[in-house]
Formats: C-alpha cells, structure tokens, sequence
C-alpha cells in the first residue's frame, strides 16, 4: 500500500470510526447472536489475491460490528469502563504508523524517553509519592495490564525475598504472596506463573462492611507464617477491588509490611485514575510505603487499552531481577548505563510506542479535563445509588467511593440473577455481577465516555421496571 | 473529543503518517542525539489545560521524530525487521477505535471469533500440522511477542511435568528446560519468571557450521538429567535463531521429546513467516512433533508490533494451566463451553482486538502478495550475500536460508566493530552484530517494506568503502 493509497484508506477508516462513535448508542450493547455466528460468516482460508479497503470495511459493518459488545457504548456498565478517546485513537495511530521497536533506548531514543516523562507526569498528576520519580532511585514504566504489574512485582519481591539467589536457583515453594480475599484473580495468576501455586497464597479476611483487608489478619498471618518457616515475599493491597473498590488500609499495612520486610505492591488498576482529583486521592494515603503501585490509564482516564501505569521505588531492583543480555542487544548506550531499556521492566522483550498515546490524552484534556471527567463519573455513580438508596425493594450492598455502585434486590438471589439478565436483554445497557459476602450483586460502573445522566436515569428506569417482575 | 473534531483531527494524522513514509528514507535511520536530549525538550509537567492536536503534531515533528530510530526506513537492516504496513495501521486503528476489551468470548464475540479464524487462515497459508487447528483438539491465539509465547509454553509444560499439581503446589526445581546455545534470551528469561532459575536451563551445543542444536547432545543430556533424578520438561527448538537464523532439526528433535515425553515447543519467531510460501518450509519439516508453535508476524508479514501467532495441538491443556475464574468474570457462556476465552491463553488479563490486523493485512495483500513481499525479502538477501562472497575481505560466516546474512572482515574483531560504527554512523543503514563462534559478525537483515535493490547495493557500497578504512 502507497502512502497515497493509504492517505485515502485512511480518511475512509477514520470516517468509520467517527460515524461508528456519532451512532454507538443506537445499537444493542452487547450481540444478541449465538456463539459461532461470525466464524460462521467468514471464509474458510484466506484470499489468495488482494481485496479493496473498501471491501474488507463492508464486512466490518455486516459481520464484525454486529457480533460485538461495545465498550464505548453510554450504556455499558459492566466489568470496570476500559474508555477511550479520540486523542487516545490519535496517539496510537502515530505510534502504528512509526513502526518503532521500543525495547531498549537505541532502538527508540524518544519512545524511552517519551515514556519517562510520561509517567513522571501522571506521577505529579496523581501526587504520587517522590520515591516513584524518574528524579530518583525510582521510575515508572508502561505495562500492557496490571495483571502484569502484579506479576512483575512479584518477581521483584521473590528476587528480593531470595536474597539474590532467585535469579539462579529458581523459587522457593516457602515464600508466600498475602492479598485480601477481595483481591483480583491475578495475583493468584502471577503466583501460579512464578512457580510458587495456589498454595503460595494467603487470602486475608476483610472487614465484612468496607469489604477491605484486616490488617490484624494480614499481621496475625505473616507472624504465623515465619514461626512456621514460610517466608512472607510479597504483599497486594489494593485501592479499589474489582467487586466493589474497597479500599484496603495502607496506613495500616504499611508498617506492617516494613516491620517484616515484605515487598509491598499496590494495585490501584482501576480506582488510582480518581487520585488526579485533590478530593479523591483518599485512596493513596500510605502509598510511601509501597515498594511498586500502579493503575490502569486504559480503564478511567480516556486512554485506550493497553496501559497500565506501574511504578517502582527501586528500578535498579527491577533490571537486576529481570535482566538478560545477550550479545545482540548489547548496545554502547546500554553499556554507558545512562539510558533506560525498558524490556528489563517487563515480561516480554519487544514492546509498543504507548507513551504517544498517554501524551496526546494529556495535552488534548489537560489535567483539568481529565478531572472533569472523573468527577462526572463520580457523580452519576453517586445520582444512581441515591435511586436505589431511595428504593425499599434494593439495598446498596458496599461503600461507592468511585464510580462503582454494587446493589441488589432485598432477599434471594434468584431474583437478583432474573433481574439481571432482563436488564441486559435489552440491549439498552449492560451490568455485570459479582459476590459480596456469597450474595448475587449487580454491579453498575460507570465511566464510558459517552455516559451522561440520561443513560445512567435510563438504566435505573429499566432496573426498576424489571424488578416488578424478577419475584 | 466530538466525533466530528476527531474526524477532522484524525485526516490530519493520516496526513502526517502518509507523509512520514513517503519521506522517510530523506531520514537518518538512528538518531544522533545523546541521551535525555527528547526528555530535556518536554515540560516538567502536563498541561493544566487542554491544548489543540495541531500543537502536538508540532512537536512530534520537533521533538519526537529526530529522536527516533526508523525501524520503517529502507536502509534498516538491524535486527530482525519489524515492518508494518498501511492495511495494518487501518486494522489497528479501527481496535482502537472500537475499544474492545476482548478477554472473555463474552465481552467482544466478534474479537473472539475473528482471532479464531485468523489463526485457522494462517495455519492453512503456512500449511502447519493440522493439530494446530481450532477445528480439532488445537488452536491459535495471538500473543504480544514470542517472549510471551514461549512463557506461556514453559507454563503448560511445567504444568504437564507436574502430573496437574504444578497449579496447586508450585514448581519442582528438579524440572528443566533444554534449547540450544544460540536459542532467544527469552527461553532464560521465560525459565527465570517461571521459578526455574537460571539453573533449570540447559543449553545445547550446536552444530559448528550450521549453528543448529545437536540432535545426539540433546539427547545425551535429557538421557543424563533423567539418570540423575533431574526431570525433562520442555525442549524449545528453534527456526530461524535470532544470531544467525539456524534451524534446529526436528525431525531427529520431535522423536526425542517425544520417547521421554518432553513437550516441544517450537520458536520460529521471524522465520516461520517464509513459510507461507511452499519452497521456503523447510524449516517446519518435523513441526508435527510440536506441542505448541509461535512465528510473528509483527517481523516479516507486514503487520505490526504486536502480533505474535502461537499454536498449541491441546487447547483444552492450555487452559488448565493458566485459568482462573473468579466470581466477576463468570458468565453464561462461558459456563456452556461453546466459547473460547482467550484470557485463558496468555498471561494479562486484558487483551485487544488485534485479529483486526491480520485480516486487514491477509485481505488487502492476500496470500499471493505476502508470498511476494518474502520472496523479494529473501532474494535481496542473496544478493547482499553474493555482493559478500565476490570480495575477498570479506566472509559469511553462516548460512542465509531466509533474508538475514551474517558476515565478517577476515581476521580479527576490531576492524569488524569499527566497520560496523562507521557504517551506521552515516544515517543512511543501520546494521546491528552478533558473535558466531566467539567472533565479531555483522548481521544485515532486509525486510523493511521500502527496502529495495537500490538500498542493498548502498549498504553494500557504504560497507566495502568504511572496510578499506577499517583495519
């Protein structure tokens, strides 16, 4: 394809998605068509001669967009939002077009040090602690997920708890990860990775109303665990569960952390995007003893997926338990030890330029932009759990510090489920659900960029009505 | 944003895309400047307020594309090539534009069932076994990069090693992994983050002329691992290595793994995109013995970063390993077991809708196109190789079955380094180095969509001139 080819391509495929964003709201929310549908549409091999733009964009409309749920659309509530933006596309876009490899600074001078500054910026947009700064020991670094992140702090903490010897020797099944029981599937996903099982982690009991960890718990397992032999490595707090964004204590688990000399990671992937709010960042308190934090830009704050933010109070910590340098990456920018190569911050070798899009979202919203935008999630999250507060059928089940509201129909579940899955079948909007304290909850997040109160009244209407006949 | 703003905005960036390719050859392929320069051209902070894309297009052009390295440029042969192309930018514009999060069959059908057939349609342009398709007990799934793959591939094979009690109980330290002594630092990197160590790696010895794992050592040290009380997990073998792109035999590997029941899993990071056309498959000869298989297409099939294709022959192995389902994402289909949920494939949690890519890539270019673009690929490489093999000074140093040529100044290593300084120093080619039996090589790689015979026989000018300069 001719840059000229694809200049006009191009106006075409923008046109797409700018009519695809003026006419969202119409459609169903999510696919009403069976498993199989759009497999079933598509060719069984590939064409052996080109197809026109124009073609393949014909069946993007009659086969793919029908078999979608669509994220961007103001009636999705379910999960946590993953928003985008037009400057978010924009920024990704550039970083398609470059073509750029960005694993070490010498094969992307300014896709490293784009990166730095970004992530110093939302640092100081976030009032993060300074030990996250580039300025010092620390540094930030984009991960494509923060289940990521929360592998990789892992690995800091087992390189650490290993004193190191991890890097040669391999885990010791000794070591133990604690999060709450609230805590998101991926830690014990990146303990299962790192070799230390399901077995290696502790579930901590929450408080039964904040739904937040018991720092006594934590405290009264760690002690438990080292009179026994077994090696606390790593602690997960978390700012904002997935279920309901309960807020686990750092004041608390702090201390205890450093008493212990445990790693402690903080996973704010949803709920940290709040904490460029002055009002908001109540979440954050105690954050200066947190040895790596991160959040996800990708889910709150306009940028589209991947990326999550992830910071370390100690980089060099992180390139020593992740390093490997064979002979042809080896580089005189390397060896000068001046530069960043960030492959030694994650998983993988080979990554994106991302920080364009987290600098076009900056620039376009500015700080006060993306403050407006949080604030307006916040108060139509806090709009719609006065409707339910106001009505005696439904309970709010857990505190909406965010964006969040988890409720539910007084009583059985089976109503609850019922309720659910008629509001959905609307295809007006879409909820998901969780389990507080083994209850059915509905859960209504909000934060997709289109959403305003209409939508948000919209939804509490057709709640409401399906109530009446969910008994 | 309005999607009226973001269309006028978005011709913009096409405008400025169409242009950067259409010029990027009048470019230094690597920046000049030292370090921190783009870093020092950025304010401190973000903006306040919001600020028009007209401004940061500026300063891409001011700030950010001096400080490049143009992996897109004719004269980049450093490497392995990461081409992209203009099918490719528009598939990856349009995911970002939908903004689905495609982690759950649930959560964006279409994302799911177009990877599906997207794997199906490469499998069947490459003619890989037929275990490796959706339609039997396999299947494909895209991950962000062969580092990825070959992690997930240490899981699922730890997992197998461990009779189904490596989930619960956490990894054996006794269990090892065997690739050759020329394999991607990956496999290390892969053992390490998987609790092995740097210990649980064996490195094979290779062939001294074809740099290809010895059939007869691997043998030797799986059959002495086993007599010691030491457990074979996995072999990786490898098509096409990073130094010099040897291919590891496996039709005398595939019978080891398998009479010791070692999964195998096979790394044909850049070279298993030859294989879309018939005469260049040779190096898949044997790739039914494979558990699992990955290639990129992000290297060499005009599609960008990332794109990893991975294959397992037991999908249903896959998952085991790697899933974990909490309350939040359970749902009906998934429960029915019709659907494929692709966050049980790979290591995040989140995931984009990258099949968009390839089938706007295998669609605009169809398989005849892309059999083309290698085919050009591997026939400037011969012609580089025969520029190399006419000059006495000069040596190559391995064989050049695909499009990289490895080669040498006769002697010893310091003309060799000063060679390739110089070379690159005139902004006008990149080649990066391996070592090859200890010594100093040069590698050029072709595969950068402009490059052209033009662009070749420059390098190779640009090379034997600084060679006469470099004793």
């Amino acid at each position: 394809m001719t840059p000229e080819e694809f200049r006009q391509a191009g106006y075409a495929v923008v046109d797409w998605i700018a009519d695809y964003w003026a006419t969202v709201a119409e459609r169903p929310v999510t696919s009403q068509d069976r498993p199989g549908t759009v497999a079933a549409g598509l060719p069984t091999a590939a064409p052996a001669e080109g197809e026109p733009v124009e073609s393949v964009l014909a069946d993007l409309d009659k086969l793919v967009a029908p078999g979608l749920t669509h994220w961007q659309h103001p009636g999705f509530f379910g999960y946590f939002p993953a928003n985008t933006s037009g400057p978010s596309v924009l920024g990704d876009l550039v970083s398609a077009g470059l073509g750029v490899q960005g694993m070490l600074w010498a094969t992307g001078p300014a896709c490293t040090e784009l990166e730095t500054v970004m992530l110093d910026w939302l640092a100081q947009a976030l009032d993060l602690p300074a030990r996250f700064r580039s300025t010092g020991t620390g540094g930030g670094v984009i991960q494509d997920s923060a289940s990521s992140a929360t592998l990789v702090a892992t690995l800091v903490a087992l390189h650490r708890a290993g004193g190191g010897r991890w890097r040669e020797v391999g885990v010791d099944r000794r070591y133990r990860v604690y999060a709450s029981t609230e805590a998101h599937s991926s830690i014990e996903k990146a303990a299962r990775i790192a070799g230390l099982g399901v077995d290696g982690v502790r579930l901590i009991e929450v408080d039964p109303v904040t739904r937040a960890m018991s720092p006594a718990a934590l405290r009264a397992a760690i002690e438990a665990d080292r009179a026994a032999g077994v090696v606390p490595a790593l602690v997960v707090a978390t700012v904002g569960t997935t279920s309901t964004t309960a807020i686990d204590p750092l004041p608390q688990i702090g201390p205890i952390c450093a008493e212990h000399r445990v790693f402690l990671h903080v996973d704010a992937a949803y709920a940290g995007a709040a904490a460029i709010c002055p009002e908001l960042r109540f979440g954050h308190a105690g954050l200066e003893y947190a040895d790596s934090y991160c959040f996800d830009p990708h889910k709150w704050l306009l940028t589209g997926f991947d990326c999550d933010a992830f910071w370390v109070a100690d980089a060099a910590e992180l390139v020593q338990a992740l390093t490997v340098l064979p002979e042809y990456l080896r580089n005189a920018a390397t060896e000068s030890g001046a530069v960043i190569d960030y492959r030694d911050w994650q998983v993988p070798l080979g990554r994106r330029f991302r920080a364009l899009k987290l600098w076009f979202v900056l620039r376009w919203y500015g700080v006060e932009g993306l403050r407006a935008h949080i604030r307006h999630g916040v108060a139509l999250a806090a709009r719609f759990a006065d409707r339910v507060r106001a009505d005696n059928r439904f309970e709010l089940v857990a505190p909406h510090p965010y964006s969040l509201v988890c409720f539910r129909l007084r009583g059985p579940d089976g109503p609850n489920e019922r309720l659910l899955a008629a509001v959905n079948s609307t295809g007006r909007v879409y909820l998901t659900h969780t389990r507080v304290a083994g209850r059915h909850t509905l859960r209504l997040a909000v934060g997709a960029p289109q959403t305003t109160e209409t939508h948000v009244d919209e939804a509490w209407e057709l709640i409401s009505q399906a109530a009446a006949l969910a008994d």
